[in-house]
């Protein structure tokens, strides 16, 4: 039987097996992402910080609704995202990438709709910048100053003089208006145990409170510090002075994070379906058609403990990982699987299903335009749409 | 100025910059791309073998249409590019990926309209299977045996009792006809010199043509025989017995081709564009809004002699590469660019736009949903669409 999903436009959704559907095909498990959504909802409550969840990894209005509820308080990557969220009443998005003038006008034209969609920049000559095409816009911007805890990537440091700057020029602006400070402990993904993130955890917390401190005595108002990563957020043993809490990837997981020691491979929801397409005896290898472009060419459990390769196989009904089964190799339209000694080919019979569980799962995500929904087996209750590109 | 272009589905082509452009976004040198579209049907005109071009870089139609201007005789590695090329007239499609049955409905389909579209197929089981399917469906199918010349993926040996068997199966069913045999010498991607190619090609030619002959003596019609890859295809110094020859990335070129010795940087037609976001003077390193999703994952190039990173920065208006600065790392919407000795900020001002040449030209333009065109400067010309997702 021909799937009525077997073409992204192609009707209604109906009820269907996995096996009706054509491979690869991204598989989301209800039941476990509510758990991981749960569960950080839990952490920023104990915490008593606000929770403003990154939707750069799900990209998906239905997955938004159950994290956020009353659609308010999210951050994006791209404009795409923001356009895409704010077109269905999200509004208090930050665009959490460092702004440049050339994209204020698509911005400008959101939020006079009521995106309220905020800035995030990190130099004196952005400011100046973003100010006048503010003001040749006829339209006032909330920004963010972003501080760097630890050298991952952008932001000032904040006993970097360039801090109280870059705060003075933003309150002097007649179209700027500060919102506060934000940071990303993007080098927590470099951390090896649970203690080493509570403590990479507690240094994000104290740099970017303390770059809040800094600007209030100067008498720079400074309401907000906004501080997240999904390893962070969940190892962080107090807030103390934050009030806002941003992750992403914890909604699905992915192995990465398992190998960091913040989830179990149990808890994540998403998985790349495929067909095995070939038996390749001589050499003990499974051919099935998920390769780079299905499942990313993120290698990222590299350097960790467990390697799995390009993700780890499981079951196709259950999602039940196999321990042991990874995929070996990724070319653009074909995974490869190594059989190691124990596995028989009788139990992936050629046109079977498995599937594979991803390094990235934000990466994994970004190549699919649609998830299925399941829900502990392999019935399919719903399709769900990505918003991919820029 | 915002640009007509600044959202996929907003209006008419007009004339722009590349300055106009949001970005991250794809752009593409039409007299570079024409040129190594035209040194590819040199080659095979050389050797005396059709081309069967591989649409699986491209997924373009615009593009195929000037590799293919007679619209037959083309591979693909997706239903969704056997669909879109289908529809647009384009026959004799050789779908090269592993058939399975489940995609049957879907073909047969496509077929009844007049696609064309071959399979590929290397074990008895799927022979069976696939026969009884088409019987099913009630139509007949054009079938290749997949030949295995070099251990890399799938594929039957050529002194492998089972190719015969399998032949023999295709010829015994009454839903398939057995076009020839076929292989894909993707180890040529781990040579190190020009003269390793050029005994890979001649691996690659010299088995898969001994496959056809064994099938021909034993009285089994093998009309063609089909081989290649990009670096085999460029390197081959005959194709006697070869009837046809598969190469795809060649239309664009890439880094990982440049360092194999089969192009020059200077051939290189793809590059995304980005802009430069943020400087962070402390660590000399330039920030940009083109990260792992806009450039992939793709670490091809880092087991060759040059080692570029994520991407070979190159001028944005000239596309000339720019030696010694690469894309250092990537998240899921930044790039970093380590800034050497010898390069100032002031070289790249914030706003300032950059290209960035791929490792790995199919894995970075199926993240992007158009090529801008360009032709030697910053004029952009056209959009072409591009059919990515299966």
């Amino acid at each position: 039987m021909q799937s009525l999903w077997s073409r992204p436009d192609s009707g209604p959704a109906v009820k269907h097996q996995l096996s009706d559907l054509l491979t690869p095909c991204l598989v989301l498990e209800r039941g476990i992402m509510k758990a991981n959504i749960q569960r950080m909802a839990d952490r920023a409550a104990g915490l008593d910080v606000a929770l403003r969840p990154h939707l750069k990894t799900c990209k998906s209005l239905e997955i938004a609704g159950l994290i956020v509820p009353d659609r308010s308080r999210v951050t994006v990557s791209t404009l795409q995202e923001a356009e895409y969220f704010a077109r269905a009443g999200f509004s208090d998005i930050m665009y959490a990438v460092s702004i440049v003038p050339q994209k204020l006008q698509k911005i400008a034209s959101m939020n006079k709709q009521g995106a309220g969609i905020q800035l995030i920049l990190d130099h004196p000559e952005t400011v100046s910048a973003v100010s006048q095409a503010a003001a040749n816009l006829a339209v006032k911007l909330d920004v963010w100053i972003e501080i760097d805890v630890d050298g991952h990537r952008a932001g000032l440091e904040p006993d970097d003089p360039l801090l109280v700057d870059v705060a003075q020029r933003v309150q002097e602006s007649d179209s700027l208006t500060l919102k506060g400070v934000m940071t990303h402990a993007g080098e927590s993904y470099e951390c090896r145990s649970v203690e080493e993130l509570e403590q990479h955890a507690e240094l994000e917390r104290r740099r970017c409170v303390r770059a809040a401190k800094i600007l209030r005595s100067k008498g720079i108002g400074c309401p907000q510090v906004s501080v997240g990563s999904t390893p962070t957020a969940l190892t962080a043993a107090s807030l103390d002075g934050v009030t806002e809490l941003r992750a992403g990837v914890y909604v699905f997981f992915d192995l990465f994070q398992a190998g960091l020691g913040v989830c179990e491979v149990k808890d994540i929801a998403l998985s790349v379906l495929t067909t095995v397409i070939s038996h390749k005896v001589s050499h003990r290898r499974l051919i099935v058609d998920a390769g780079g472009l299905a499942l990313s060419k993120d290698r990222g459990t590299a350097g960790q403990v467990h390697d799995y390769g390009y993700g780890l196989v499981a079951d196709a009904k259950s999602g039940q990982a196999i321990p042991g089964l990874v995929v070996t190799a990724a070319n653009q339209e074909h995974g490869i699987i190594d059989l190691p000694s124990g596995f028989e080919f009788e139990q992936f019979p050629l046109g079977s299903q498995l599937r594979i569980l991803p390094n990235h799962a934000c990466m994994t995500a970004a190549a699919h335009n649609h998830y299925y929904l399941v829900n502990g087996d392999d019935r399919v209750t719903d399709r769900w749409d990505r918003c991919n590109g820029w």
